[in-house]
Order: structure tokens, then C-alpha cells, then sequence
């Protein structure tokens, strides 16, 4: 029990504890963590108390505190624990809380390479029967690796980025040519992504078993996607420019060691797949995703129905032998259940967009200028607690 | 004429000037220049002249040096070449000269974002018709758009690093199902690659015309492909672990002043592209590549005969407002020229190892283990000189 107030229902409370880097007026980010509706200046405690490491807080982004690996960064995590409990703190403590709503949060880490995986069975087998409604739902690898690519780590920006929408290369199907202009299929794809905190060197593999020692937290990640200009450049080499304009990322990121009670087993895999994807203690997690389309939620994508699991992927990644980097980040893909109310795109909700649906009282197919998209999760965190992740949410604004 | 002897022959001469990082020892990378057989150390020279921006040159990678904007980065060098045309610099310059030989280049560039065309008419074309026999040689969008994705920044290795041979699932076509293990058909891509000095902001766009404000140089990419990983894994979002294990660039960065005799018109496109791609003042470039194999030339691949140009490649990776950083790289894809002899890649020149050719004396298809590939260039300079690009080498190693 803190002897800081936790608003009730928070799910920010002693059981989450998720770092971000924030900035109060004048400008000067740093590392924070939030508890309740308030953040906490680590930096601003650490070189107080004399903290060991207190540097890795006076920064803009997490990689450093990251680098310290997974064992020290579990000891840090004791210490900001006891922060909030020991009630001895809280003349040190106090004086460095923030509102949420008074400080600016800044893209928490700094990204090394980017990559973007496609693990939801309902997902690709929905795109797959929009995008090439004559062959079969799911490519042939499909069962038998997690089919990833790398994305654009440039154009990773934090939630409240405002996202303008795309220019580009697009034919209708009513179009003889490609024509060039803002895209008419902008839409969204509601992910979870994972952040390496430990780099391996080149040549190096990790095993399924690994995933904990190298990977730091999660964040939730919101995939922009401009369907026609990705329909039309896809082929061979896959999505570029369809998403290479905007990724948002949630500000906070949860550390694993906030997730261990939200572990599930992953669903049955068949084929079993090679050796090198074998799971035998898995990180299938129960988050279960809201998308907020203009206030209205429109999908509850569960994501402990995703295929694949972030440790399988994280071997496949490295099984070539390709090193990781503090700060790199990869995505779950597209979060979608089997149940219409759960698709995690409106590709997939409006069906190509031959399905419109309802939304804040208007038939809607794709994002129009002025809409506003938040997706944000709930998991089950330690002791009957529930531990959130801070929204991820972004503004389309008129192509320029 | 410099106060400096040129080998007979050199492409290093005044007009080339490539920047790099070197180290002597004991390990202290900092920022040289080249001419003819040796390094000159400008950190040490900058410092000791009273430079302005001498930091720059004190760094471990080029960065800080691109950063500074292409007017300045010009001005630099003509202040670099002063230093070897002015006698009366050699008495300050002389005791900072290093043989090649002599020290250890690093990675020149921290690498930002990387992305790989596919521009090469040949090539595309060859490729088609051997992964895709019954589809048409080029996809749909390739004569409309220069078709690209995104590799692994954090796998760009310097030259001279030792590849090891990929693990990974491939399925041969005597194969039921995939297996697990080291590649069978280990491959090479001759490439060149665009280095971005300045950046831009989030939703800008860079026009064609404004290639030259924001590319510092050019370098030679061996972009190593495991042609069994790729074919099994690359529908529907494209080459992954088949290319992320290792991507070589050479250690000498041709500032883009150096080639201004090297530009040529590029081949006609038909169709017309849109507008945003229309390239009126041209960087296609008249570099010759050479690819050697165990120490014999495959290979010379006509750079100026790749059918998209960098600016327009430029002009497209942006035209949706990603952002540019210092460091991106970009590269052409493979270069190949419409005869067997000018063929970049091994798949291309032993037709999907179906037409086994003479190197170093025995049958070849794909790499063997200890085998060691070098890509060289030259291109004219001013003033009837040659300039040259350092080797980009690599030798295989067993798979672990």
C-alpha cells in the first residue's frame, strides 16, 4: 500500500510502474515513471539520494537505463517500489511528482532498427482474402515462421503526434494508370510492440527461452497504414511508403517485470514448428486492446489469441545471426480475434471498405481528415491488480 | 599537382578525396582523407590549424561532418584540398600521413535508416524470371515507381568484416517442408549507396532537384543475400532474414563534388513518370562496378545503366513526408547491365544456379565457404582523372 493516493480503478498503481521520458516547461526531458495520474522525476530522486546510476534518468530517451540490462534494471525497479512505499520517501518523493496532463511526454526511447511482424491468424487471413481474394488466405511460410519486415525506425514518433496523411503513388480500380495524391485508404493497426533493452553481438542467436534477458518493456503501437499506396507498392518487396510516413508509439513503456501475471499459454501450433521456434515457456500475454475511433471504441482486439509469440519472434529475428541494438523495437503486427468486434483495422472492420460501419453516428469506411484514433490496453497485473498502458493516439490532419 | 607523390595510376589523386574512419593503434577512430596510398589524419591537422569545426573530424563516424549542411561540407573540402596543393601546408601536414596499409578503417557512418531499391532494369527483370517464371519479369508498379524496403541499419558492417553463412529455414524444391539450417545459396548483390547528410523534418518532401542539398556521398554496398531464406520467406512483405544478417559498404565515402564529371544522362523511362519523379537535372552517374570472386573479375556491372536515379529514388522515399536523418543510406539494388558479364549477383550470372560458371579454375553457383568477394569502381573526375571507390570486401565463413 503506497502512501500515495491511487485514484480508484487507476490501473497506474504499484504493480505497473511504467518509465517514460517527460518534460515540464522550460524544456528539459528526463526519465519518469508514473504512478496514478501523477509522474515522478527520477531523474530529479536519483541524484538526491545519491542513487548508483542516477545518470541513466538525467537523459531524453530510456536507452540508457536500458542498457544496464534486465537484472539491474529489475534491482532499479525495487528501488522506484519502494519510492512509492516506504513512506519515509515522501518528503524526498514529493516535491518531484508531476500531473500527467502539466508535462509533455516525449518519445520514450531512442530506436535503433524497427521491425514489424504479422502474428495475428484472423489478421493475415482477413487481409489475405481482401488483398488477393484468388489465392489462399495465408501465404504458404505462414504457419512455419513469423513473417516480419523492417520498418522505417526514423518515423517512429509518440503518441499525440499529430499524423498527416500520406501523399503518394495509388490506382483505384476504376484507374487504367497510378495516379499521384493524398491517400484515400488511411487507416490504422492497433499493435503491441516489445523493446530490447540487452544487444547481442552479430552472429550471436537468441533462444525463445532468452526473450526476458534481452527485452526491457512493452508499449502499444499504433501501425498508420495508407492501403492503396501499399496495395499498389507492395509486390515483390513489401510495405514501404504505404507505412513509412508515421508509427506511434505509447509514451509509457511497461516493464516486463510488470507482465509476469498476464502470462497465458499461447494458442496450439500446428505444424509444430522447427526447433529453433520451440516455446517451452512462452510470453503469450493477456493484454486485451481498446481502439477508440473519435471516441467511439470500435474494436477490443484480444491479443492473447496472436499466433506467434514475442519470444518466437525475437529468435526468428536473430536466428540469421543479426545482432540487436538497445532500442530496437518490434511490433506484434496487427492485433485482430476471430470475432468481428475485434479486428484491429478498419481494412479489416469495413472489409476493403466494402462494409461501412457505424461510428460516432456516421457510416464509416477509412480515416478522414479531423479523426482521432486511441488505442490503449488492460492486462492483469500482481496481486488482483490491473496494470495499463498509456494510450496511443494520434490526430489525421489534411495531407499538405 | 600536390606536393604529394600519386602512385602511377591511383584514383585517389586531388579530385577524389574520400572522407573515412581510421584508427591506428591503440583504438582511437577519427575522421581521415585519402590520397593515393594514404590517410591523412584531419583530426589531427583541423586541431592543429586552428580549423573551425575542427570537433568534427574527431569523432568515430562521419556524422558530425555531414550534419554541418553540403555548403560547408564544400567549403571543407576545398580547405582539405589546400592542404595538398598548398607546399606550403606539407611541413604541418606530412607528420599526420598514414599508410592504407597501416591502420584499421571503421564503419564510416552511424547508419540512420536503410533503405534498398530495385533499380536495375536487368536485374529486376532476371530476378523476375527466375523466382516468378510463370508471372510477367516485372512487376506491375516497377516502371511507375522505384520500387524499395527497408533493411537492417544495425547489420551495415564495414568491409573487410567477415561474413558468417546465415542459419535459417529455407525449403528446397525436393523438400516437402522447410528445414532448418546454414543457407545453400549464398549470394552477393553489387550495389551503390547514397549517404543523406541533411535532414529534414517530418512531412517534408525533397524534390529531385534537391538530390545535392541533402546527399554528402556515395559508398559501394555488398548487400549479402541468402537467396533459399529469402524465396521461402518473402510473400507478402518481403525480404527479411534472407538480407538481414549482413550488408557491407566500403570504408571510403566519394563526396557527391567528386562526381560532377561522373553524371550522364539516364536511360529513357517509358512511361513518363508522375510529376513528383520528373528529373530534370539527372545524377545518374558512369561508374563502372567490378565484382571479383576468389580473386577473378565475374563481373562489371554498368552503373549508369540503372533505369531509376537517386534523385528520383530520393524524391520518392520522401514524397509522403518521411523524415530524412543524418546517416540514412540508401542503396540502388543490385546493378546490372543487359549482358551476362555485367550481371551483379551470382543468382543472375549461374541463372538461379542452373548455369554453373568457370571461377578460379572450378564450376560455381553460390558461395562456398572461405570465399572471399571484393566490389571496386571507378568513375571520371575532373579534369580527365579517375576517381576511385575503396573495395568493398567480405569472405564467408562456416555457419556456426
Amino acid at each position: 500500500m503506497s502512501w500515495l493516493d491511487l485514484p480508484p480503478g487507476s490501473p497506474y498503481g504499484i504493480e505497473t510502474l511504467p518509465y517514460g521520458v517527460f518534460s515540464d516547461s522550460p524544456d528539459s526531458p528526463r526519465v519518469g515513471v508514473r504512478f496514478g495520474d501523477q509522474v515522478l522525476d527520477l531523474a530529479a530522486v536519483a541524484e538526491q539520494t545519491g542513487q548508483e546510476h542516477a545518470d541513466v534518468f538525467a537523459q531524453p530517451s530510456l536507452n540508457a537505463l536500458m542498457t544496464l540490462g534486465t537484472t539491474r534494471c529489475s534491482e532499479i525497479r525495487s528501488w522506484v517500489r519502494s519510492l512509492f512505499l516506504d513512506r519515509s520517501r515522501q518528503e524526498i518523493v514529493s516535491p518531484h511528482l508531476f500531473a500527467v496532463d502539466d508535462v509533455e511526454m516525449r518519445l520514450p526511447i531512442v530506436v535503433a532498427d524497427y521491425v514489424d511482424f504479422y502474428a495475428s491468424e484472423s489478421h493475415a487471413s482477413n487481409v489475405g482474402q481482401i488483398f488477393r481474394p484468388d489465392s489462399p488466405a495465408l501465404p504458404a511460410s505462414w504457419k512455419h515462421l513469423p513473417i516480419g519486415y523492417h520498418g522505417r525506425a526514423g518515423t517512429v514518433v509518440v503518441s499525440g503526434t499529430d499524423v498527416v496523411r500520406p501523399c503518394g503513388q495509388r490506382q483505384a480500380p476504376t484507374e487504367s494508370a497510378p495516379t499521384y495524391g493524398p491517400s484515400r485508404r488511411l487507416d490504422i493497426e492497433a499493435e503491441v510492440g516489445f523493446v530490447v533493452g540487452t544487444p547481442t553481438r552479430l552472429g550471436d542467436r537468441v533462444s525463445t527461452a532468452d526473450f526476458g534477458a534481452h527485452v526491457f518493456g512493452v508499449v502499444l503501437v499504433n501501425d498508420w497504414s495508407a492501403r492503396d499506396i501499399q496495395a499498389w507498392e507492395y509486390v515483390p518487396l513489401g510495405p514501404f511508403l504505404g507505412k513509412s510516413f508515421a508509427t506511434s508509439i505509447s509514451p509509457w513503456v511497461v516493464p516486463l517485470d510488470a507482465l509476469a501475471a498476464a502470462r497465458v499459454a499461447p494458442p496450439a501450433q500446428d505444424p509444430t514448428p522447427l526447433e529453433y521456434l520451440a516455446d517451452r515457456d512462452p510470453w503469450a500475454l493477456d493484454l486485451t486492446l481498446e481502439v477508440e475511433w473519435n471516441g467511439e471504441v470500435v474494436a477490443r482486439p484480444p491479443f492473447a489469441s496472436m499466433y506467434w509469440t514475442p519470444g518466437q519472434q525475437l529468435a526468428h529475428l536473430t536466428v540469421n545471426g543479426a545482432s540487436l541494438r538497445t532500442g530496437d523495437l518490434y511490433a506484434s503486427g496487427t492485433v485482430s480475434g476471430p470475432e468481428r468486434g475485434q479486428r484491429g483495422s478498419f481494412l479489416e472492420l469495413s472489409w476493403g471498405g466494402t462494409e461501412p460501419f457505424e461510428v460516432a453516428g456516421a457510416q464509416r469506411t477509412f480515416l478522414e481528415d479531423g479523426d482521432t484514433v486511441s488505442i490503449r490496453a488492460l492486462a492483469p497485473g500482481a496481486d488482483g491488480t490491473t496494470v495499463g498502458f498509456g494510450a496511443v493516439t494520434g490526430t489525421v490532419l489534411p495531407a499538405r
